[in-house]
């Protein structure tokens, strides 16, 4: 499930999420901070409330499983809603809300992560770049939104790094609160959206603590890192449309996407975009052409020692 | 309570859901577009499903009833949504939020409306402004998000036409697609965040409508003319957090909060914001000072006749 979910992401060109994090997932599960057979204890607390420890598990595998589970659940009760914690990175949120969306329903997902964006008026890196997901059922394929709250990923600052390109404005700000072009220099992610971008990236912050009680901006940590116990939360909240309305069908949502696809482009764009496609258009190309993998990256790759000799 | 909604509005600053809507309001009651004395249909679908027809009552009525409704049901559930078609405007979200973070539930409210944004790439106004609002308990004062999704609202153009003020980059587009700063040339407002905004912008617009089975785009009517029957749907989710986990304290969320209150500002700031501080402060001093109401607007309420002879 781990190494689908890494390659989905290099298939949509998401390689933040990609097959790059490899190197740190073997290390974490080395260190015993994954556990690559962990059993999670999944609980409801109410009918729609399902709690999930997730054992140290690989986020991917706690993620689907929890959503498997809700949404058997919500064909009963409408909604349901599962809570995650003690389970690592979830890498790419499109999937879970995809599958969801596939199979008719509507779906969230958001999960905290370290604190590496600064707050508006602020300099300080303190809260997470609390991505946001979602599906909705529609044919002939769902639609699906899955974007981080911060102006740019971490990944992508580090990368401008490596390969000497300037940051664009907008993206960070240095260690005196300026915005910074220089990547040797950034020392705090800057939310999109000003001021409405970074409310929605700390209501994240706040609504996942406050419903799976996990920790909160700079005592997060265990997603990049090699030493400690993942600490962020998952949420994760599921809808059967059919179930909430005796009217409801995605032929209503598909002729819409379908209008504002078809409508008067701006000067200079083919056609306005929707949330998704250009994801869905790559990941259709590279399953036939290939994902490039950057040299460097390959030659990291392989240096990976296959055995894991685990002793905890 | 739609007179107390309104004066919230103006109370927090926020005048385009304030008082200036009397008269709308007004003119759709007596076309019968608003019943004042409306019985709303409340169906429970599921134990966590409530399913509002809002017989065409006042927004704020319908939509405090169904909170009142979801957050008791929430105490046993953990979790409850309330889903509302047919009613009115609902006016100002953060007071629905707000009230339920003060007794202890994490709430989210959305809404569709009028399509006056265009998407990112396109020139035609196909989505609606569609506000998102976020409340989570924490002391003193709950925490309170509450943003449209277009960068201004319609009320900022329509009063820079009037007072001959230019409109601000990046807030709305003309007929041919192009970002003007001349009140009278904007056909379209543009999606707060660029495509990020815009994504969330749809995906809102998607959910409300999968959920409620309303309208959808240019097919939203009813919450600004005084010709049509109200089409947008409402949608309200709560979690009674203390059911989510054994462990959940507002204290965590308060520390956070104020960590972020009190950490390093930027260059020539005084301390970061967090959302609904500047509204609350606000409030407070409007609470003893009164509310500024411009002449014009002030002498057209006065004009608004008080008797409602409704024949329908």
């Amino acid at each position: 499930v781990q190494a689908r979910w890494l390659t989905e992401a290099d298939l949509r060109g998401h390689s933040s999420h990609g097959i790059q994090r490899l190197p740190v997932l073997v290390d974490r599960l080395r260190e015993g901070l994954i556990d690559g057979a962990a059993q999670p204890d999944l609980t409801w607390r109410t009918t729609t409330v399902l709690v999930v420890d997730g054992a140290r598990g690989f986020g991917p595998v706690i993620g689907e499983l929890t959503m498997k589970e809700i949404c058997s659940r919500a064909v009963d009760t409408g909604v349901a809603v599962g809570l995650v914690r003690n389970a690592n990175h979830l890498g790419l949120l499109a999937p879970y809300v995809e599958s969801a969306a596939r199979n008719g329903f509507v779906a969230i997902a958001t999960t905290t992560s370290e604190a590496l964006v600064h707050p508006v008026g602020g300099r300080e890196a303190l809260i997470g770049t609390n991505p946001l997901a979602v599906g909705v059922p529609a044919t002939p394929e769902p639609f699906v939104l899955d974007m981080a709250t911060a102006a740019v990923s971490m990944g992508r600052v580090l990368r401008c790094r490596q390969i000497g390109e300037q940051l664009q404005p907008g993206w960070a700000i240095d260690r005196h609160g300026i915005e910074t072009l220089d990547p040797t220099e950034a020392s705090a992610l800057t939310p999109f959206g000003g001021g409405k971008g970074y409310g929605l990236a700390l209501a994240l912050e706040l609504v996942v603590a406050s419903l799976t009680a996990t920790a909160l901006g700079t005592d997060v940590v265990g997603t990049l890192d090699v030493e400690a116990p993942c600490t962020k939360g998952d949420v994760f909240i599921v809808f059967d449309p059919a179930r909430c309305s005796d009217s409801f069908t995605p032929d209503a949502i598909s002729s819409y996407l379908t209008r504002i696809r078809n409508s008067a482009p701006a000067p200079g764009e083919s056609r306005p975009a929707i949330p998704g496609d250009r994801a869905r258009s790559l990941r259709t190309r590279r399953l036939t052409q290939g994902i490039p993998v950057p040299r460097r990256l390959w030659d990291e790759l392989m240096g990976v020692e296959p055995g894991l000799d685990v002793d905890r």
